[in-house]
């Protein structure tokens, strides 16, 4: 048997991440071929990329042959997994997102607030194109989707594409799962959270440890002030007491911008004075970690990798084509239709939820009803990303308008126009959905 | 054939708006016997307004049979109809309603944010208690609430009490179809409008002139900014072109709080330096009102009484009285269980809705799905709601902590704590449920 | 003001009724031209109903303009409202519907059963093209459609036209209207009936006189056996005394079919024996009806048409017209969009409901839950109707065979392939899209 | 560790196999404490069966202590599971249940149709006792329900009782997986079934072998008219080609009730009049199965048990207990909450379904939508299970009579008040609920 994975965004300073992970599971999971796929604008970092992996591969020993494109049709054949990491309009634009909405009084962000919406503008459509392409070329193949906002993108591509084998994933499950284990002094494998929401806006509801429910620990834990276990790309301010003992839920680190909205407003503010936005320093740890990748003697992932807010990422992702190739039916924490495991939400809205995973892909276990203490809010993100997703597609300013009120972090309609309107110009090369002549912000 | 009406919080310097709707209708709504209940600290004020209302009868020269007491379940013996406009703890609870939140950050309102929560609080278990007389006393009455916040109110007794026969009413639905009326230079009873949401969170969906769809022209007028359509007691910044543009809907007053909360935040703190709380300015109408009742010459309502915020408030009331009395099968928007009428919420979720008014009372007609643009708003407030009626009835701090939380005006989870802690402090007489002694705000 | 109706079927017999209703309501709704249409094979009784409209129009002295065509397309134009009484396949279509099943052991009947399953078959097509050509040439006239099984016609047409303006009626609910106003001698006018369900599967939950509950009087009634409240065309069997004690609502005279299976398939098969089907009955009516209607000096409606079952018929639709025509925002009872109006059907289910009439159509009243008592057999005939409209259009034979498993008169998996061969055969010419060539009945 | 496994009806036939099932498993589950719990009347029986069970446990050479007793609160102390196969009323009732409904023309069958309304009826308010019994005395044990019709009694407990540590179980979807294997010739253990539905109403939707979708071939062996692959319980009539070819799902043997009504009627009534009813056989066969039990010689499971319906019945929960004990986060399917996995059925219907189990129980996997061709035979069940649970706590006429009229084995209005009258009084004694005095059947 052999396994063709297909890395789209493949100059990705994450990527040596996938190969370390594809590597290290060779002998249950045979991905003997890896394209790495990349636009011409990222071509240079894409060879360095594959130089890296190749160096990797041949020292690992495994019989795994790696090649670099720019042609992604050509690259699908015969794909069974093809895994998505990219950025459209690269770091500058999330400099964009990030700086824009700082300045009309707003949180900055790549996944939450205006700076995530307009990166699900610029991205749906680049993805659904992909998901056609799949749906053509390799149809039996599984689209694993790490790109941001990872949950809209999931549901845009569920909903709109032809092809409905796509996946979506994110690391903070897997986070707040080591965390807890580290809280409980527990190992990783033996703890199980049952989450309940989406991407980015999940809570944990219980903490089991072997069948154990152990969520009171956890949360007399958290309830301690400061009690930090957010990602390296994520400065948590800690939750307060009152917090976590009166909502009996484990938030996480996304949380803070919608709990925390005008403190860690001024943290935003005070840090881009100080030393500009996360896409800035990002660029910088880019260009760092690209450099260190360039060394010819280099055959392993290197340590700095691990700074970026990413990790545990490609492990999420090779830990999922494990299980859907090897047929394991057992438990991860995915983003795919809820299918009625929130009885609140209709069956294809996309949730963050543990599912069972089988060559089949995955299928929730079935929640029951929302937590009361959260319902609202999670119904109301919900809502929200469902404007997202219908304003991406058809680049109309209302329902950009009204997903920008829809979002809790701006909601301010005398803000709104201006703040929207900026930001659809800033990115205008990138949103031609939103520029198809005629119609528009008059 | 002869109806009683009782007036619970007859005191209130809006009773002789009813007494005088009461008047006008006598021919159709034959309204032979209204007795007046307060408590004892109002005594004084309620025997002003029974001798006013006796003169206003007596002017009419109607065979109505006016009395007053502070024994309610006397009061209630052969009642038809139970009205309600009771201020737990008076206008000095409003005040700390007002100003305690705006201390701490936050927009101060009787009957949005801390203030309201607070003011349902206080309001819940009373009203309850009245609910079970009826229930036992004059179980064919029909309780019309006006006592705010009135949805949440009217929700919480359908929901826990064993009297259903309950109808929550507010002026702000009549207000809008006035507004539009004028607008449109159109009768108010030629228009309708086809709202959509909660008391104080209903939004207008499309507006009807003699069946004719004349919405745009409506969102057109809106969107010229500074149109102000709201009542006396709301000082309105006007929306903004961008928003009803966009929105398509028709908002109500009390959306600023919501869509323009910073705005409206810096306004109330400016409007206490400058004049104190919207209580304090209500304290003094009040006492001025209060001279002028007392005047023995009045036998009218005097026209100052369209200043307070209330104004049509009774001519709502009388009209849903009349509407069950005669079974007109007419549509009023009152609040009700939805039953149905809007999609994603529960049979027994309370909704400001168009209904048909029978002897039965009212039966929403169906709206179908929430508008998308708002979906998630509406379903966030209405999960609020859900959390403030069961804090109300509990007593239970970390209810009141979530609701707290799952307001949009608060939310932020590091300052809901004191703020929490002082406004349950400063209200703690009117809040026995609170302090039933051990458990509670550590 | 000037209307234009055109009646779809111009040449069935029940036109001189529509005709009557016209005539009578003329001064307050001014239908001014009615164009009579119908095919090819119909043309002779579409002038002989067109002749004795003329007669009648002209007796009446309104100034009313009437024509035939068998050019639809034509008609449509400036339509304000199209009937729809169409019989695809004729009477003998019907014969079929009624011997087929009876051969198979099955109740042969055209609105329910393995008949009305054929009739949804042959005629929601034809009704489909019907609905695009009046989107396209009169796109603001409303459908109303008589064609049975209007409900299932009434929802193909919501659901899969781009024409959203069309309503459902029937008789029913108005007989049961005024048979219960003669059990308890009231006026019709007076008595509501709290109808839920579907048509032909609608029951009666409360009945009010003047607002008054009488509700348990009339079930006291119909529970003295052979009450009979049936229209012309249903012999009823009257229901049993333990029956309407312990279900507590008001059957509607199709229900026997449902819950006199056995009883009314013998007496189906010795009227078989006796004197044919009800087809075969009808013709004669028919034939008889035309012999009448063709002498010159008849200028009224015949007494005699009121034999046939349709009798009200075209009473229930002068005043749906009438009501929308003139936004009279009373309450009627016709098929539309649930739109949440019953709680556990999906929004865009056509259901039997009190509906507010204005000029927008009809909205229905919501209902909340179903009557725990019949939730399951109405949930269970609506999903067959789904399957029912479903294949109609697809033409999928296996869709066909579930419409007939999921039917509770048929449902024998060991008979259900001989019935529905047969059936599919014999009224080959009117199911093309069961006969697109290759798949099917093998 | 420890576990005490306490057997409510231990001295059913069925016994023995729970016996080798926990002897089996013994090293995996150390079940070291079996305590078999019956009534005075089934004494006899009991210490019959316990001997077995001794001497079964000794040749095992296992540390299990094995005891009985009469005394059920006494057996509950420090239970960890509790299992219930109980028949109140014996052997004798089933006969009623069977020969009663047959004699008035309708299927007699003790989990189907009247008999099994009957069985529900008896059974519910016993089991109902137990529960509050183990909530109170071992709160932490789940019981384990056996005892049939297996569904409704435990929507029953979970809704009714405090207990809501309650897991229901059947052997149908176990064998189904067997019968499956055959077909394709695979291990059990690689085949899985998705199956949705309810107890004895359950489907399977697709079937995988390692994760490969192979649930054509299934259909097309079913197809072949005639297989069998039912219980030793059931005599299949074998399914028709057009009805496994239309309906694309696998039905299970109890569908045959449904689905072939007519025939299974016809074989019933000639199955009676040759050897009686099926509780006749069974009495037999239990004389001949404790004649071999008493065999003091005997110290194994004896072949003859298999002979009985409930083959693998043990191993089902034998599983399930080892699965809990271990945390084993396997996939069974069992009777549980739907919480939300069938889209269409509220959070607290009992749907029978794949579940992870974990030390914390089921959990259903989300299933969607119910498939279309089944949904409304699926939701009138449900419904009707509902009027059954009503009914079995209420004891009131009315409602027994809506259960009779809602199973779609009856559904004859004017021959339910006979049957359930007959049925209602040779069951007097077993129905204390429906005898409070008064009220009742007159
Ligand atoms: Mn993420
Ligand atoms: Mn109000
Ligand atoms: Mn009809
Ligand atoms: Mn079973």
């Amino acid at each position: 048997m052999s396994v063709k994975l297909v890395v789209i965004g493949g100059g990705s300073s994450y990527t040596p991440e996938i190969i370390e992970g594809v590597i290290r599971r060779f002998d249950s999971l045979p991905i003997t071929e890896i394209s790495l796929v990349d636009i011409e604008e990222g071509k240079d970092k894409l060879i360095v990329i594959a130089n890296l992996a190749k160096r990797m591969i041949e020292k690992s020993g495994k019989t795994i042959q790696l090649s670099w494109t720019l042609d992604r049709r050509q690259a699908l054949k015969n794909a069974d997994f093809v895994s998505t990491q990219i950025r459209v309009g690269g770091l500058n634009a999330r400099e964009k997102d990030e700086r824009i909405p700082l300045k009309h009084g707003f949180i900055g962000q790549e996944t939450n607030g205006a700076g995530g919406i307009m990166k699900a503008f610029r991205t749906i459509p680049i993805l659904l194109e992909l998901a056609e392409d799949v749906h053509e070329i390799c149809p039996n193949a599984w689209i694993i989707n790490f790109t941001n906002p990872a949950g809209i993108v999931t549901e845009a591509l569920l909903k709109h594409s032809a092809h409905k084998k796509v996946i979506g994933v994110c690391n903070i499950p897997f986070n707040m799962i080591h965390s807890t284990a580290e809280i409980l002094n527990a190992d990783p494998s033996q703890v199980k959270i049952e989450f309940v929401g989406m991407n980015h806006f999940v809570f944990g509801q219980r903490v089991f440890v072997d069948g154990i429910n152990r969520t009171d620990e956890v949360l007399t834990s958290l309830a301690r002030e400061n009690l930090d276990y957010s990602p390296a790309n994520i400065v948590s301010l800690g939750w307060s007491k009152g917090f976590i003992n009166s909502m009996k839920l484990l938030p996480n680190p996304y949380h803070q911008y919608y709990y925390q909205t005008t403190d860690i407003l001024s943290k935003d503010k005070e840090a881009l004075k100080e030393h500009g936005t996360r896409a800035e320093i990002v660029k910088n740890l880019e260009k760092s970690l690209f450099t260190i990748y360039s060394n010819k003697d280099l055959n392993v992932k290197p340590k700095e990798l691990e700074e970026r807010g990413g990790a545990f990422y490609s492990d999420v992702a090779c830990s999922l084509i494990d299980s859907i190739y090897n047929n394991k039916e057992d438990i991860q924490t995915v983003n795919t239709f809820n299918d009625g495991a929130i009885a609140e939400l209709p069956n294809d809205s996309v949730i963050e939820a543990n599912c069972l995973i089988t060559k089949n892909g995955p299928k929730p276990i079935a929640i029951g009803s929302l937590p009361a203490q959260v319902k609202g809010d999670i119904l109301q993100m919900k809502s929200f990303e469902e404007l997202v997703i219908l304003a991406s597609i058809s680049g109309d300013y209302n329902q950009a308008y009204q997903a920008f009120i829809a979002n809790p972090l701006i909601k301010d309609e005398r803000k709104v126009k201006s703040l929207l309107d900026e930001l659809l110009c800033a990115h205008k090369e990138c949103l031609p959905q939103f520029n198809k002549g005629g119609k528009g912000n008059e």
